[in-house]
């Protein structure tokens, strides 16, 4: 096979890339380690800033999320029995989008089909081959025969645990990473959200997070030990946690059911330098990953595709190569910047096993600092609603 | 003796105190325990907010430090070899003034023995009585005799180490503490300034910063370890390890010279709650201590002072004891917030010992926030020439 661009990974990044590339007539393949529906059945955050929905519409997918979304214009934060509001449309003129990462990747999946795009699904032993020469290739195995697919450029969106990041050989790879010392257990339920949009509390007891995927989808979440066992979280014994950790009056309205899905996620820091070798570009999770506080995750590996895209599109329209060439450094620049913000509010809300009663009043002030002052608000919600391409 | 409001401690908030309950012809007596000259001795930081100035002011005590302070409008920050300004000015409307403590105190003598204020010296074994009483009483022993000052109230201005806070009761008191793993090595030269504005230095080696007292006085430190002991330190020795830890354009402008004082300083958060006992009101380092990043030490003890002199003049004019009530929760409001900041700053500035590489990333993240995003650099201005009271 060949194709202009070997895109490693069938999920949002990968096919958001193949999708967007198409639009331009820049001939892509996917190849996916798993199945369609596999992909489709990973729970994952929901929150996707403007540069992201806009880049779905001029992918051509962005009628479902437009009918389905849900705008939020602000967010709350409590510590306590405290809340406030940060007010995204007042401060940046930004909304976000709500509407969740499987949504966004049935739509993109819908679109490369519609468009005749190619998706190679369950290929095991993928090798990328000469990525720092000018004709490099993928090797594969599907369904017991080898197959080889040559290209102009790889796209590694294969994720933390793909083999693009590996091929970076560890001489030039370096990489940085915090593993936090606590746990999200996480609960969905067909029940009404208790708010209207999400809150973020600070408690004593632990980080909890109040979010929802629609008008009878609620998905909550607090923070555990890595080493719970969600099965051993009663429906019960979630919803008395959760309550203890949000204001009082805010969980006297909490509407409680059955979970329909439970589970913990661990919360990691991590970056890969660089992000691009020889003629292989890591973006999203395979280059770097966030913890989920400020729902960073998807809207990163989006900043990467929109770094990747514009420079592909460039080589292959207009014969430059300064965007290929620059890939790494400016994608890397908004990277640390969402770590930053991700590493900063996971610091801010969360109980650490060795925090001191005045790293507590530390969040405490940061908190009511937060609240007081507008220009700290404007500096989060510039992050939240997504920093500048 | 009897007066109306005992300060204990004669540093800069216990004479701006008494200077100006004077100007609203509120007596007071401030007890020292060692001499005039003594406190005039102490070297210690120079950066003074706009609410300071404004005191001063009203004090009475403004003309020499309008003469000779030097009014800054921003401040630099550097990190490794790259340089950005804050510019309080275009942020905030407002300077910070660099006029040494030492000088503040000075002229606050000057003007309370020009009033003819009673500053009794040499006192020992200070003891407050019945705080919680309406007729607290203070004793202390001069030159060998036993003396004592009825009072209506005590200002407890007498610094960490002094006798107000531990008036107050272990069952009442609860104090937050966090001790920093390193020191600041500290170096006054007549030399003329290497930047008329200063620089924090965030660098590989370590923090360094560059002060200044007046054209032909600067203050220059770098961060050490706490067991260092400064007199192994050469003057060579410091000038070569400064120059290090700024961008090497700055370096090699630096005019070194022989040092005139040479000494280590730790760095300590503390947080005294509450701030009031009775009668009985802290104020100053007496209650709290903020690393030095920041200069917010004597700034956040003017406002203790502010909020005291308020509640007192409020008490002795209009018979009004809201403000007295509510001292210690409205001082204390502000204390944390600048407790905050500069526990903040440090944190971004220092390099740690068991700091990671994935931690020494995030100082940099955040460094390259704050130099690109308005909004975090208005937060950073407006804490840094001062929150409002």
């Amino acid at each position: 096979m060949k194709t202009q661009v070997a895109i490693i990974g069938g999920g949002p990044s990968g096919l958001l890339l193949s999708q967007l590339l198409y639009t331009q007539g820049i001939d892509s393949i996917v190849l996916e380690r798993k199945t369609k529906n596999y992909v489709l059945g990973r729970i994952r955050a929901g929150v996707l800033e403007q540069g992201l929905v806009q880049m779905m519409e001029e992918a051509g997918c962005a009628d479902r999320m437009k009918a389905e979304g849900f705008p939020h214009d602000g967010t709350e934060i409590s510590y306590g029995d405290e809340i406030f509001r940060i007010d995204f449309a007042d401060l940046t003129g930004t909304p976000v989008m709500v509407y969740g990462q499987t949504e966004v990747t049935r739509d993109l999946y819908e679109a490369r089909e519609k468009a005749g795009g190619q998706i190679e699904y369950n290929v095991e032993d993928v090798v990328i081959h000469d990525a720092k020469s000018d004709t490099p290739f993928v090797t594969f195995t599907q369904d017991g025969q080898e197959r080889r697919i040559d290209c102009d450029y790889i796209a590694g969106c294969d994720g933390f645990h793909g083999v693009s990041r590996k091929t970076i050989p560890d001489t030039v790879r370096k990489e940085y990473e915090k593993v936090y010392p606590f746990g999200w257990l996480g609960v969905l339920s067909e029940t009404p959200p208790v708010n209207h949009e999400l809150i973020y509390a600070n408690s004593d007891r632990g980080f909890a997070l109040c979010s929802m995927r629609n008008e009878n989808l609620s998905r909550y979440y607090i923070q555990c030990p890595i080493s719970d066992d969600p099965n051993h979280w009663s429906d019960d014994a979630f919803w008395e946690e959760l309550k203890r950790r949000i204001p009082s009056d805010v969980a006297t309205k909490l509407v409680t059911g059955p979970s329909i899905e439970k589970s913990i996620a661990p919360l990691r820091s991590f970056v890969c330098e660089p992000m691009q070798y020889g003629r292989l570009f890591l973006c999203g999770d395979a280059a770097h990953i966030v913890p989920p506080t400020g729902a960073k995750g998807l809207n990163t590996a989006a900043s990467d595709v929109y770094y990747l895209y514009h420079a592909l599109t460039d080589f292959y329209k207009s014969g430059t190569s300064d965007g290929i060439e620059g890939y790494s450094a400016k994608a890397l620049a908004r990277v640390w910047k969402a770590e930053r913000f991700s590493w900063w509010f996971s610091s801010l809300m969360h109980q650490y096993p060795d925090q001191t009663a005045f790293d507590h009043k530390m969040q405490i002030a940061e908190l009511e600092f937060l609240r007081s002052n507008r220009s700290a608000q404007k500096a989060m919600a510039e992050n939240y609603v997504g920093l500048p391409y």
